[in-house]
Formats: C-alpha cells, sequence, structure tokens
C-alpha cells in the first residue's frame, strides 16, 4: 500500500513532516576500510592499484595495463549499434548547446574613483570523473559529467571505470570517446579515487572528481576533499508530479515508475486534487510494474517511499513543492508555467503533459545531475559552473589608495590588526616611506 | 629562520613539492563532543541552547533572551565611533556595487526544434552566518557574508554570535545592522549551527550556514552538511607576492606581516628574481615585527611558515604560482596585468605597487572570504552565486516529443531502464495510449 496524504485531514501537517525526513539510504561505515585504501595508494602507487584489482576486479592491470588503449575504445565504439551511437551524438550535440549558454563571462570594469575591478573566469586545469560498474554504469551520465567540462575548456578530463574481470561497458567508452574525455583507466572503487587525488606513477593527479558511485567511492570523495574539488554526493533519485485529472493516469505513472526504477530508495510523489485521479494512477503504477525489467527495485521503491498527496488547489501545493524541494518536477497542468513559477526549489522543472522528466535524462540539453533529498533548497544541478574558478581582480594607484585607504586603516584598527593598518598607511606616506624613517614614527 | 628556496638549486622540486604539502593547522578530533551537542539541541530545542550558554559563555539566556533586541543594536550603533560607522558604510557600499553585477540572469529559450529550455535563479529562502566571538570577530566579515545574501535576494538573514559573559562585539552589531542582517541571537559553537539547521522554539531553520569558526563549528558544519547546505570551511589565510626590487622592502613586509598577524597557522611567501631584495624584505620583516600588537602570532606564522622563493625570472615564476594557487596573490612588478593573465590559480589578485591585499579585506569592494589551502585550483570565493541555486526547465509539445523520443527511448533501453523508455513511448502513441493497450502491446 502506498502511502496516501491528504491535506485536509487534521493530521496531515505531522505526517507530511515525517515523510519529509524519512531516510532513503543506509549508510555504510566504511569510513576506516577507506582511510587505509587511499594510505596505501599514496604509499605504493601503481602497484597498489593493481594489488586491488587483482583482488577487488580479478583483473591484472600488471599485463593488460591502467590505460584503456585507443584501440580498445576504437572497438568499443565499432561494436556499438550505429542508432546508438547517433542517439548519443543527438544527446551530445543538444548538452552542449545548452550548456554552451552557461559559461560565465569575465567582467572588468573601472569604478567611479577609478578603481580597476575584475571577476576572471579560468577552467580548472583537470578533473577526474567516476564512472561506476555494472547496472549503474549509464553513458548517459559520462556526457553529463563531461561535456560541461569540456565545454569549461578543462584541458584535461580523466574518467576511472572498474572492469570487473575485464569487462567495460563498450557504449560507456563510445560516450567517453563523444565528450571528448582525454584519459580512461579501467580502477574503480576508494582505490580510483585515490589515484585521482594523488596521482600515482601512471596516472597524474585531478584537481577536481565528479561523478557517482558507491559507499566506498562516496567516502573517499569526502575524505579526498579540501585536496581536490569534489562535486555533490548524489542520493538516491525523486520526482514530484503534480497533475490534474485531465493527464492520462498511465502517462502519470510511467513516470512515476521512471524514477522508481533506478534504486530501491528512489521516491515518487504524485500530487493531485483529485482522489479519483490519484487512485487511478495508483492502479496504473500496479499494473506496469510487473511489465518492468526491474520490477522488484521498482516495487520496493513505491512501496517504501512513494506518496499519492491530495490537496485542495494549487495553492495549497505550493509551499509543499517548494519544502520537498524534488531533483525532478514535472507540471502536467494546464497553465504549468504559472504554477511552475511560484516553486523556487526544484533541482530541474518539466512542464505540460509532453515533457517526461525521461527527456531531461537523455536528450533535453539540460543536466541530468541534479541536487537530491530537498537540497535543491540550497544547491544546484551540475553546469559549466562546477568546472570553473572565479578569480577578482584588484588595481588602485596611488590616488585612489589616497581616497579609500584612511576607510581601511579605521577597520583594520577597529579589528586589532596593526600590520593589516601599515600595509596601507605605509604606502600613503602617512609613517614615512623609507625603512629608517618608518621605523622612527612607529 | 624564514624558508628560503632558490629555483636554481638542484632539489628545488622536492623542497618546493614538500613545501606545498606543508600541513599548517591541527585538526582536533571533536566530532564525537559535536554529534552529541547536535543530537541535544535536536532533541531540548531552546533549553539546551540556555544549558550551554550558561556552560560555555556563563551567560543566562534563559532571562536574557536568545535573540539580541533592536535596542541593543540601536545602542551598539550609538556606541560605535562615527568614523567607524562611516568606514563600514563605504565598505559596505561598495560591497554592494560589485556583487550586484555577479547576480545571475534567467536564461530562457527556444531551440531549433521549438524545444524551450531555461535556466532560472532564485534566492536561497534563509542562510544562517555564524560570527566567531572574542579576537576573531571581524565587522568586515559581517559585512562580506551578509552583503551578498542580501543582493542576491536571500529573504532571512540569522547571525549567531557568542557572548561569552554577555559581552557583544558593538561593531560587530553595528555591521550586522548596516548590512541588513534580519535575526541575531546570542549563541556560538556547535549549539548554533545544530539550531541554525535543525530549528528549535525560538530560532526557524535555514538553509544554509555560511561562516568562519573553531573546530567545532567546523565539526558541526560538516554534520549537518546535508540537511543544510554549507560554505567552504576555511583554513589559514595566506599570500603570495610577487615583487621586483623596485618595490620598498617595508612595503613588501608589511603586507607579508598583515597576513602572518591573522594566525599561526597563516602563510605569507615573497617570490622574487633578486636575492638581496629578498633578504632585504626579510630585515624589513624582522624589524617591522616587534611593533606589533599581535607579534607573537606573526613572529610563530613567518618562522613556521613563511618563505622567501627566488626565481631566475617570471617565466618560472608563473608554474609555481600556479601550484601554490595561493589565496590572495599580490603581483608588485611592471606591467603586473600581463603577469596576472597567465596564473589561472588565484583566490584573489592585486595589482600594481598601491594595491596592498589589505584594500581587498575591507574597502575594494570585492569579497575578502576566498579560497584556501591550494584550493584556488578548484574553487573561488564567495559571491552572490553563493546564495542562489539554479533550477532548469524544459518543454516539450507533442510534435518535439515525437522529434526527440526516439533517441531517448533508444538510450533508455541501453541502460536497461524499461519505465523510461515507456515514459516517452506511451505519449508518443507508439504502446498504445489506453491503460488496456499499453499493457496487451507490451
Amino acid at each position: 500500500m502506498v502511502l496516501r496524504l491528504d491535506y485536509r485531514e487534521p493530521d496531515f501537517e505531522s505526517r507530511f513532516a515525517a515523510f519529509l525526513t524519512t531516510k532513503r539510504e543506509v549508510s555504510e561505515d566504511v569510513e576506516a576500510d577507506v582511510r587505509a585504501i587511499i594510505a596505501e595508494v599514496r604509499a605504493r602507487g601503481d602497484e597498489a592499484l593493481h594489488d586491488y584489482s587483482l583482488r577487488f576486479d580479478r583483473l591484472d592491470t600488471r599485463s593488460l595495463g591502467l590505460a584503456v588503449s585507443d584501440a580498445e575504445i576504437d572497438a568499443a565504439f565499432e561494436a556499438t549499434d550505429p542508432e546508438l551511437i547517433a542517439a548519443l551524438e543527438l544527446a551530445h550535440d543538444r548538452i552542449v548547446s545548452h550548456h554552451r549558454r552557461q559559461m560565465p563571462k569575465d567582467d572588468h570594469y573601472v569604478d567611479d574613483l577609478g578603481v580597476g575591478l575584475g571577476s576572471r573566469w579560468t577552467p580548472i586545469e583537470a578533473v577526474g570523473l567516476y564512472v561506476p560498474g555494472g547496472t549503474a554504469s549509464y553513458p548517459s551520465s559520462v556526457l553529463m559529467n563531461a561535456v560541461p567540462a569540456k565545454v569549461a575548456g578543462v584541458s584535461r578530463i580523466v574518467m576511472v571505470v572498474p572492469a570487473r574481470e575485464g569487462a567495460l561497458n563498450p557504449v560507456v567508452l563510445a560516450a567517453a570517446r563523444i565528450a571528448g574525455v582525454s584519459e580512461i583507466y579501467r580502477i574503480g572503487g576508494a582505490q580510483a579515487i585515490a589515484a585521482l587525488a594523488y596521482g600515482t606513477e601512471t596516472i597524474r593527479p585531478v584537481a577536481k572528481i565528479m561523478g557517482p558511485g558507491n559507499a566506498w567511492v562516496a567516502a573517499a570523495k569526502r575524505q579526498v576533499f579540501g585536496t581536490v574539488g569534489i562535486d555533490m554526493i548524489a542520493g538516491p533519485s525523486e520526482v514530484l508530479v503534480i497533475a490534474d485529472p485531465d493527464n492520462d493516469p498511465d502517462w502519470i505513472a510511467a513516470d512515476l515508475l521512471a524514477q522508481a526504477e533506478h534504486d530501491v530508495g528512489a521516491q515518487s510523489i504524485l500530487m493531485t486534487r483529485d482522489a479519483g485521479f490519484g487512485e487511478a494512477v495508483i492502479g496504473a503504477v500496479e499494473r506496469q510494474l510487473s511489465t518492468l525489467g526491474r520490477v522488484e527495485t521498482a516495487r520496493k521503491s513505491w512501496a517504501d517511499f512513494g506518496a499519492v498527496i491530495l490537496v485542495p488547489d494549487w495553492d495549497a501545493a505550493v509551499p509543499l513543492a517548494n519544502r520537498i524541494a524534488a531533483e525532478h518536477l514535472e507540471i502536467a497542468t494546464d497553465d504549468a508555467e504559472a504554477l511552475a513559477a511560484r516553486i523556487g526549489n526544484a533541482g530541474a522543472i518539466f512542464l505540460g503533459r509532453h515533457t517526461p522528466e525521461v527527456i531531461g535524462d537523455y536528450v533535453g540539453g539540460s543536466n541530468h545531475v541534479l541536487p537530491t533529498a530537498r537540497s535543491a533548497r540550497f544547491s544546484s544541478g551540475l553546469s559549466v559552473l562546477d568546472y570553473v574558478k572565479r578569480t577578482s581582480i584588484l588595481k588602485l594607484d596611488a590616488g585612489q589608495l589616497q581616497s579609500l585607504g584612511p576607510a581601511a586603516i579605521t577597520l583594520a584598527r577597529a579589528e586589532g590588526l596593526d600590520a593589516h593598518a601599515r600595509s596601507v598607511a605605509i604606502r600613503m606616506n602617512l609613517r614615512g616611506r623609507a625603512p629608517e624613517e618608518g621605523r622612527e614614527r612607529e
């Protein structure tokens, strides 16, 4: 039985508040294991990577090499269905077009006093991209993480991907080639994160590490943070669908299941004004479930974390949607734009009846790496901004320093920072320019 | 004896590499204490805050109230030297002017297919600002953290500041009023972070917490991260000064000491082409040291972490400066712009002989919260962007879905995600629109 919440019930607020804070992930305590692995890689470099590959992936990287060769990537590309290559290329080109618009512009200007100020953006020199193995190995995620890096001008994009018993997903390699990934290594787990952060004989270190992974990968990213940058630690996926009864219940059910099939911790929520429509969607979900390849995952996600929330009107829906702050928000109503304008907290919004969230997963052009677990209240999806950094620039001449210096000295003294005050005063000839004079007047 | 490194020495690379990874902070293990404090505040709310204030700050907030009243802020403002108020207002106005230029613009457009795409920026609803007590209580930092929030349109800016035995720095309260802080509470430590993240009877929770603090505050911010957003965890301050011999050694020495006086873990580095000039600056540092109020702090920072790096030419300096990735970079040379253009990794750059870094601390207009500990390789200083989040928006009609749908279905099937494929296909009438037909054709 999926959870049903009705805004008009007297205990709605307490049930909704409890629903909001439901934990959907089991956190594994792998801190100590990960710490040991990182220390090994720092101490022994490639040798440690070879040992871990043998142990965890049953793969002899000593003879095979850590790097995936161009020939292997060529072969993977050739082995991939041309229709699939075309779909990847369509997705790639649309992601490029959209992300090019995100490139921030430098801003250099001179203010009223003549002081030169500037904000200058430069690409991060090198980034690492973790790609999980097994069923979570998504070619679309390779595009979503690598394309913004390429657009930003990152010169080295280094991918790591575990190859259990040597197996690599050829579509992932094809996507990496299409996206312009510079180097690929067949390693995974905490050891791959350590190699990216600290470098080994074969792998030069990067400055920032992106991409999803299991508990070991997430813990390793947390531990190397500071030495390198990391992206957000993504939780299970989620969708909030706001739908009126004019929708086909089967369409909405398919959208809810598209989230649920990702992970047992995924969350699918329907918000509607019509109880009958809600029940129709619940029925459609039940019917569609059994036809899915990942039926067990989807069934468990829907049963444990799915919800249908009945609201009296959209005015009531708005604050609830802002509190949920969904990663994905579908608005399948008339005048979806007007409702969207009132909901500030959402990773991505999909407007109208013909914009299923899945389009955004693949070919919409926007990024599918989005804030989960209510973090859309304070953070944004992946973008070009995650691959650049800003340097602020200031330039004064002697006259401008005379104008601004006194206030700086006043503030420095109020904060008890003598050298701060002196650093300005000495240039204003307030305490003598020559070293000797300076000392005498102190 | 301050560290001297000479690029021409055969062991330079290994010594420089070791210098780069020198740890400048002792990390205290306060995780368990902090975890207990957060649990207490979550369980007992205001009562826990009152108990901690009594215990840690010897302050009876039960009778005094947690909130700092308007009357108290008025009194603080009145008690502050008008010259200091004027300096704060000058700083405030310049910070506002600069940060207004950082406000990102929404981008809504229609692509060649007619698909509607958008990036919409909205302010974070509420942010918390931690202000340390004691000597690290800087009014300038209140401006630097609160002004970008105000410019971004954050509607609730909540400040917390510990009041040991009741004492609050009046200049901090005056700065908060000038910056437009909405609420101020006289609490500090991990308990203040917990109150901001989870809320209590008196303090409504915020969505993101900013500002520096001691080991307890930093650990608490790490622990509540996810529930709320946090800013970077800042390390001790640092400056790299690139200076030619045409500078007055005393000016450069004052700049090096302005960093060193902040913290025993602060770092001041001079890079020069002239050994004699380097020695002259070292001499000037020694002479100026004894005149400082914070002589012991500055002396220890300079002795432990200061360095003078001798390079043969600026071509050699560029890659070294990029590896150091200094929080503050002063370039006191002829044609400083040309050199700055080659150094991508720096939090802020100060150009020419009349732009001491201290101007940027107070009245330049740019933000003084900048990436430390080499993190300028992958991150940026505080800006309006830290107080907003982006929602991506997508809108297709039925015809556009027919264009993009097939590629999405191809990719979904390649990733083994049946419900993803169905969510698109069902809207393309590929599998029947009615539930019954849909099931039959699966």
